[in-house]
């Protein structure tokens, strides 16, 4: 068209353009163009985060569906699936959460929300059932209330970066019991808040508790999610972990687990929530000094578990450090 | 390590590595290396399709997620949304239809579904009125039943890509009345299969008949999909439209619309489903013949529409020739 009307000279140049040739201004929408297209309806967005969230989806949305061309029975599939999903959920139930935990997708805001300094406790999944208060307890105490495991001790310190230990700093603690299941998903099976508690760290940083060895156990079993794991063979397990956020004065908080050394699924969590540091073993100490001072006989079960923090305001490690 | 175990000579290098410096190989997530540790749990899918569109999906959603960096809270709302659009679905409603119609995909996936050769009717997408069976009627027939809108005649020829008239090509039309909405948006109100109607094209390969110029509709306006517009500041509208399904032994068929020239939002229907030469003007005739033949009065609202069907195997436009 330009070219026709420079040939044409300039009273053409500035002359309206015919009317059949010049269709209205639509848009035309082509697999190549429609990422932009639907992009420049956002453009009224008032705020500016949420124009900028739903740019990046749609442009990497239909790359996904240009890269897979997904047939109209397949993608009505995908509808069909995310349907599914949603009337899953309810008041204790969240499948879009447990779509996100299987696709890696948790773990990976965790990661983007948790650029901690090195030497810091890495995070983790904060997970489902931290649904309850934990229960303040006296160092010491017994977590678990109907003693289903083998029995352990479960100790630490709580350290600033530079190796400070941190007195009065909070250690929340949640886990399954010897089978695999947690408090709130056996109601009048287990007693309340069994294994559950809040311990607060001693004049040299310790905190210790007396626990059981948690087993691993599957994601739920019965919905759709459940079912695209059957579908890709994958199974459904996370290893044996305890729950543990910590905090003090001064210092981010960290969320994270202590995973259980040797416990199956190590090498393949369905969430994807193992870091390397954060497997601990259980050793057997044969100390009676020790066994008293943690009030257990000699021989007996401990995981010992420190926890670093990063001062408030450390320096997130750069991308380019991470890793 | 590998440099460590050569300054010691070759038995060091064929000893076992040393317990503490060499932790069991579990996967380290990071940022960068989430995807390929995910895509690596679908190695088990027995389906290859399914693991490769899974690896896809994967990619680009951990993609999209470092690009917008959410806040756990911004990935749990993103969560509760998705949520809602499953539980509003029900035997009658398709809210993630409706998302996908909203963000694109619907057309998007319509597109790569479609490609045909030049010259061929543009298809657009099949929307979620066609849920009954169109009544065969026979040509010149009125297929509104309310009349509830401006009349006219709809009339065309179904032709090959050659030019070739079709006799015997089914032509398929539904749509909206006068006041935008279809009948089954309106049972008691209007009366059932009203403005639908399944046409034989005659040996010239013509079909017509008679109808409403059918008016401009939002998308459902009590979801969450209507809410993400209001938050965009985007308009619910689908311009004027009358949908087709063209048909013909032979020939590749073709859904579309034929949109109403002159409607509100031709430039930005919200499911991005106008194409350029899908708009048809509405004229008035005023030829007294003509009006007989069709079983009207002169002057008459007259909308015409040919279809060009492709031929079965006729080669898709490439890539780089779309567009």
């Amino acid at each position: 068209m330009a070219d026709t009307a420079a040939a044409q000279g300039p009273s053409a140049r500035t002359a309206p353009p015919a009317g059949r040739d010049a269709p209205p201004a639509l848009p035309d929408f082509t697999e190549e163009s429609s990422a932009a297209l639907v992009n420049a309806s956002w453009a009224g967005t008032g705020d500016d985060r949420l124009r900028e969230v739903l740019t990046s989806l749609v442009t990497h949305l239909h790359a996904f569906v240009r890269d897979t061309e997904p047939t109209h029975e397949e993608w009505e599939k995908a509808l069909r699936f995310l349907t599914a999903v949603g009337q899953k959920c309810d008041d204790t139930r969240q499948e879009f959460i447990l779509l996100s935990d299987v696709l890696g997708v948790s773990m990976l805001v965790d990661a983007i929300n948790n650029r901690k300094p090195r030497g810091a406790t890495d995070s983790t999944v904060l997970g489902p059932f931290h649904m309850v208060d934990s229960p303040p307890r006296p160092l010491g105490d017994e977590i678990s209330l109907d003693h289903v495991g083998t029995p352990c001790v479960v100790a630490g310190t709580v350290r600033s970066l530079d190796g400070t230990p941190l007195p009065g700093a909070l250690v929340d603690v949640w886990q399954a019991n010897g089978d695999g299941f947690y408090d709130v998903q056996q109601p009048g099976v287990q007693p309340d808040l069994n294994l559950r508690g809040l311990f607060t760290t001693d004049a040299q940083g310790r905190y210790w508790f007396r626990s059981v060895v948690p087993r691993h156990y599957p994601v739920p079993q019965d919905g759709p999610v459940a079912e695209l794991l059957r579908a890709t063979g994958r199974h459904p397990y996370r290893p044996a972990h305890i729950h543990f956020i910590g905090g003090a004065a001064g210092h981010q908080p960290v969320t994270t687990h202590l995973f259980v050394e040797g416990s199956p699924y190590l090498d393949s969590d369905a969430v994807f929530g193992v870091k390397r540091e954060l497997v601990t073993p259980v050793r057997e100490v044969d100390d009676a000094e020790r066994a008293a001072g943690f009030g257990v006989a000699a021989p007996f079960q401990l995981i010992e578990f420190d926890l670093v923090l990063a001062p408030e305001g450390a320096s997130e490690r750069s991308a380019a450090d991470r890793g």
